[in-house]
């Protein structure tokens, strides 16, 4: 494959390489490149949206090269030291390993791990003295760290920022120094510290990593950026009909948008499709179709998106209850004085983040019970009155509680 | 002696207590206190500026407390690491050591060795890791330690402040944390510093040091603070001639000052000899003959005050050449192209900072020969020549050089 073959591959769903230039001369070198990306090792589910980054090292891969996932455990071992911020918690290195453990199972649904490597910045940070940190500290001033948008809008704004913090960027770019990187993927926020990287790098003698950056994929609200703490998010791990159904519900003006960031499917006749539907040549819900099946395929199989996509013609075509929505038995011990509340079994069951995603989901009209809305967000029954009913989560999660 | 009786002593020649009810408290409680006070282990004098401190420091140990003095090693011993400031050469623990047993013969002019301990902070910062540092920084803001002055100054103005440059306050004020500091002791440009002590012995659940601050001594140039690089210094290992001769060149606006930072002279006393010259009832000059009879008194003794102002009165009062100034023979090896450079030679002989001084103090029109006035900078001439003349540098040193 030529360097702009490849490149052509590469370059597709990033915002900005910095610099091309540098990635197609990297690319002649003709050895394997190695890739780097940062994994929070506290969160449980890889989404679609963590997806982005990790479909872009898939694609590096399978060109040759080396996917590097650099585990902050060392970061994550101090927790934010000032108790403030709560997306931070302190963990032991075993839960960390732990963590990793199990998103790496999801990892490898993307990820080739034959060419893996999964490494953690304790093993370098944590052997750092204090005249090791002034030494680097050193090498950049305190007026470019402090031009990193959310610093600079803190600093204005008077709110504080912790001198930890600010350290923080020059850990990151430390690993990729550690690592020898020659990439760097991140999503659109992770630019500044990205770029710290590159010039440590160049400041230890060595070639700066090229900086490349993916959007951050749109939750399935078609708001907020993809998360886990706000519900609005679709795990690899989802079951096929979920899956396929959280993606039937995002709204049309995302859809282009999701199968470039989400699927294989070349972009032109991605937008060929998506103009013949504003051209009124066409139907959306056929293109979103077309979405889903391609996702459930990616991470279960084509038979899986086959079926899949039958269930949901069978079921929302013409907008009825499911006529066969999966069984599961209403879970054990959530009964507070005698009934179950609603938001606990909702989150219990998968189909909510957390307690408080599901009351917020009930609170805005998305979850009924055999097709009447629930509308108190303290709801709550008795399991015996659960048995037999269909719960609905949001357009598409049905259970039928037994 | 009361809490009260004690203060005023203390107070003397400060020009802040932050804050003077603590120091009651702390001075209430009858133990011996543990006052502070940061060395830099690159200096070899002790100039009658750096004294200011260190009387106070003996102050304290006369009413029973403890001098601190804590050798900044570990800063030294990294130097600075961007390279920019010279200042701040890389020193190896040895030569740092080599520089405090230098000064400390110095330093016990002043202070009873008694009741001084002498502490290197590498001893504890050079045990940190980046994790500690991490979890030190994050007691702090950012926007506090950019409200130090010059770093508030040197950020508006654009000018580049590294990095590591805000982890130095920090490292200080783990000093006080480490050595349970209840006073520190520092300069007016020291107060920032000094403060962040303060707070952090107050986050580590210890009881706040006092912060006292002292004027900095103006040099004998009437100016700038002294200092050893600018040659406006009395150094308080100078011989009783030079010590006296200098103090005498002050300019006559410094002298009340003078007394209160460099003696024990009852400030009441010095305030109304003052108000009798302002009065024309005195001569300004035998109140500075008071002072400097006082300065060599302290550093050598009452004997050798009373023969420096006499000879002072002998050579000087007539505005004379000195009748007997002292022989000292011009230095071998100076020789450039078989003339001795005027400049090094003034170096050589102690007589100015440095070659760059001597060169300008020879600008300035401080340098004669033989009582005609030296105009040249690189002005040199064979040794031969230059014996039998009398040497004058600025308007109280002469060497009759033989």
């Amino acid at each position: 494959m030529t360097i702009q073959e490849q490149l052509d591959i590469l370059r597709r769903g990033t915002t900005e390489i910095i610099s091309e230039e540098d990635l197609a001369a990297k690319l002649a070198k003709g050895r394997p490149l190695r890739v780097k990306l940062g994994v929070d090792p506290t969160a449980k589910h890889v989404t679609l949206g963590w997806a982005v980054p990790l479909r872009k090292l898939r694609d590096f891969q399978r060109l040759g090269h080396i996917a590097c996932l650099i585990v902050g455990d060392f970061t994550t071992m101090i927790g934010d030291p000032s108790g403030k911020n709560k997306t931070r918690p302190q963990l032991t290195r075993e839960e960390i390993a732990a963590n990793v453990e199990a998103v790496s199972t999801q990892f490898y649904k993307i990820l080739d791990p034959a060419k893996t490597e999964i490494r953690y910045n304790g093993d370098w940070l944590g052997k750092m003295g204090f005249e090791d940190v002034i030494r680097l500290a050193s090498r950049y001033t305190v007026a470019r760290i402090l031009e990193r948008d959310d610093f600079a809008k803190r600093l204005r704004e008077e709110r504080p920022i912790g001198m930890h913090e600010i350290l923080y960027p020059l850990c990151q770019g430390m690993d990729s120094v550690e690592i020898d990187a020659d990439v760097e993927l991140g999503g659109n926020d992770q630019k500044f510290n990205n770029l710290v990287g590159r010039t440590l790098m160049q400041q230890f003698g060595k070639e700066g990593q090229v900086v490349m950056l993916c959007p951050l994929l749109v939750g399935t609200d078609g708001k907020e950026k993809m998360s886990q703490s706000l519900g609005n998010y679709v795990s690899v791990v989802d079951e096929p009909n979920d899956m396929y159904g959280k993606t039937m519900s995002i709204p049309d003006d995302t859809i282009e948008n999701w199968f470039e960031l989400c699927t294989d499917v070349p972009m032109d006749e991605v937008r060929a499709a998506s103009a013949d539907c504003n051209a009124g040549k066409a139907n959306p819900r056929d293109l979103k179709r077309r979405l889903a099946r391609e996702i459930v395929a990616l991470y279960h199989s084509p038979d899986a998106a086959t079926e899949a996509d039958a269930y949901f013609v069978r079921t929302f075509s013409n907008r009825e209850q499911p006529v066969e929505a999966q069984e599961t038995p209403v879970p054990a011990g959530l009964e507070r004085d005698g009934a179950v509340p609603l938001a606990a079994l909702i989150a219990t069951l998968g189909l909510a983040a957390s307690n408080g995603a599901a009351r917020r989901l009930i609170e805005g009209g998305g979850v009924s019970l055999d097709g009447e809305k629930v509308s108190e967000p303290q709801a709550a029954m008795a399991a015996s009155d659960l048995r037999g009913k269909v719960l609905r989560v949001g357009k598409h999660q049905f259970r039928k509680l037994v």
